[in-house]
Parts: structure tokens; C-alpha cells; sequence
């Protein structure tokens, strides 16, 4: 069965410093039109650091998006010219002040395939070692720890919200020794 | 410490039939003034279906955001004025021609609370029987299924690669009984 669509014309109605809105007039496979509205995302990295005590070291963030405060791993936006690793190792040192000697990858996964074309790397971080950067000025965060084992029940009771770190969170309970 | 960001100013310079592009001009907690921009977009139900045989029923579908086909459960937007299981019953006919006799909420989410303001609510549903209705005109899907037991490795593999689905696959595999 065919499924893909072919882009017949793009418009970009909203041009933003972290999301750009493209429209697609796209040619369905059966042979009619429609649009679809496409929200352009640059690509994320999310690390999910865990100490020798086995816990996870978290972060609580005003989400303006959410309307609250939100416990997440810490995240951030690839910068040009950067690898995910490098993006992760720097988004350790500025949120939660280390860096990991073991760094590997969890999963690469579209959080809103549906309209958006972010892709979220996460990454499992071990062996931290501390590391103190200066942050950026226009993030305020306070640092939080749980025991790892503690993941999936902060899930089911709604403590923990973020898409990323829920799957950060059960795929690090999944990897083998923790 | 203070997390909040007041609003200040709000304008819209996209609304669009999906999503809504929403400027917040806010006051951060020490004081300074920033943007926010975020996405409006309606809340979603995400339905992960798994039979008798413990497979789950899933569905590949064009994804124009990542320019692929995907490998997803099956999801919808809410409609107005529906509950959210009458959105679950409804995709899950819809999409895969079947209701459930044994729908319970796994988790409710943010997949991207950085930008967007979309939750979705992810369900496990069992006890399926078969229910025909008709399609919507614009969705072009086609029915897969696999064991449960082979979800983490199809997410480790990248087979699985959309945020919601490896969700419902690792909160189903946690899920008792299952």
C-alpha cells in the first residue's frame, strides 16, 4: 500500500527563534490534496545521569508551554556545528553541574510526529565526574534526585510528566545493571 | 526558588487547523523579560491494543513532519465535548476495527513541554472485539502487529522510533499480567 505524500508547495507562516511554522500542500495517495502544518524543531539530546548510588539526577523546570513546573532530565537544543555527544556532555555541565565518563545512547525518537519534526536523543550518562560551567543566563532550575528504582511509580502517580524523561526513565531501568 | 514566569503580552501570529502559534512576552523570576514561544495543540489519546495472543496491534502511517512512514499505536486528537475513552474507543475503531472491553489509563504526558502545549493520554487496551466504522477520507494507514514481548527491542533497534508508542510499549510491558 502506498502511504507516503508528495509536497506540491511549502509556505513558512511563522518564522521563530525556536519554532518555524511550514505549511505543506501535499498530494495524498489517492491522488487528492490537503495541507498539513509542520512545525520545524531543531533536534534535542536528553541525558539521563545516574550515579553510583543508582540515582537519577533530575531537574524542575517552569514549562511555559505546560503552565507549570515540570521534573525532567536535563535537555537541550543541538547547536550548530555540535555532535549529540558533545550537546550532552555540555548539558550536563550547565544544568546539573557534571560530566559522564560512560555515555551512551538510549533512543532517537520523535516526540510529535503528528505536526513536528523534533527529534529527541537520550542518552544514558554514568560514571559523573563534577564539572562547573557557567549557565545560561535565561534558565532557572533547581536539582532534584530519586532512586532510579523509584522511576516507574513516579510515572503511574503523575510526578513525572515529561514524554523524554518517561522514557528516559523506563529505558534506563530496562539497561543491564541497572 | 522561584521557578514562574508571569505573562506579560500575548499575541498569535499563526493559527492554524492543528496547531496555533502563541508569543508570550513573560517576566522571569529575576526580574528580566524574555519570549516564549509556544504551540497550542488540542490534547490526544494514544491506545496501545494488545489481544489475546499478547501481540500488540499497531499502524504504519506517512508521518509528513519526519518525512517518513512510522511505526505507531494507534492516537487521535480529541473532539470536542469527548471524553477522553470515548476518544479511545473511537480511534481504536477507526484506526484498527476494534473496541475494548478493558481500557485503563497507563500514563498522561507532555511529549515536548519545551514548545508545545500537548498532552497526550496513553491506554492499554485489552479485551478486544471486533468493530467496523468508516474511515476518515484523509488517513492512510496500514495494520501491523507484533509480539509484546519484542517491544524493547524493536525501540533499541529503531524500528520503533515515535514517542508515544515507545511509551505505551515499556508501560505495557511493566503492565501486571502482561
Amino acid at each position: 500500500m502506498e502511504l507516503e505524500e508528495k509536497t506540491l508547495r511549502s509556505s513558512y507562516p511563522f518564522r521563530g527563534k525556536v519554532v518555524t511554522v511550514r505549511v505543506d500542500e501535499v498530494l495524498l495517495p489517492d491522488g487528492k490534496e490537503s495541507k498539513r502544518e509542520i512545525v520545524e524543531h531543531a533536534g534535542a539530546v536528553a541525558i539521563i545521569p545516574v550515579n553510583e548510588k543508582q540515582e537519577v539526577l533530575c531537574i524542575r523546570q517552569f514549562r511555559k508551554a505546560a503552565g507549570k513546573v515540570l521534573l525532567e532530565i536535563p535537555a537541550g537544543l543541538v547547536e550548530q556545528g555540535e555532535t549529540l555527544e558533545a550537546c550532552a556532555q555540555r548539558e550536563l555541565a550547565e544544568e546539573i553541574g557534571f560530566m559522564s565518563n560512560n555515555l551512551v545512547k538510549l533512543s532517537s525518537f520523535y516526540p510529535s510526529p503528528g505536526f513536528s519534526s523534533e527529534m529527541i536523543h537520550v542518552y544514558l550518562a554514568q560514571e559523573l565526574v563534577k564539572k562547573t560551567v557557567d549557565k545560561p543566563d535565561d534558565e532557572f532550575i533547581a536539582l532534584e534526585k530519586f532512586p532510579l528504582k523509584e522511576g516507574l511509580s513516579k510515572i503511574q502517580s503523575g510526578v513525572v510528566e515529561d514524554g523524554k524523561t518517561i522514557i528516559g526513565l523506563l529505558m534506563a531501568l530496562q539497561y543491564p545493571g541497572l
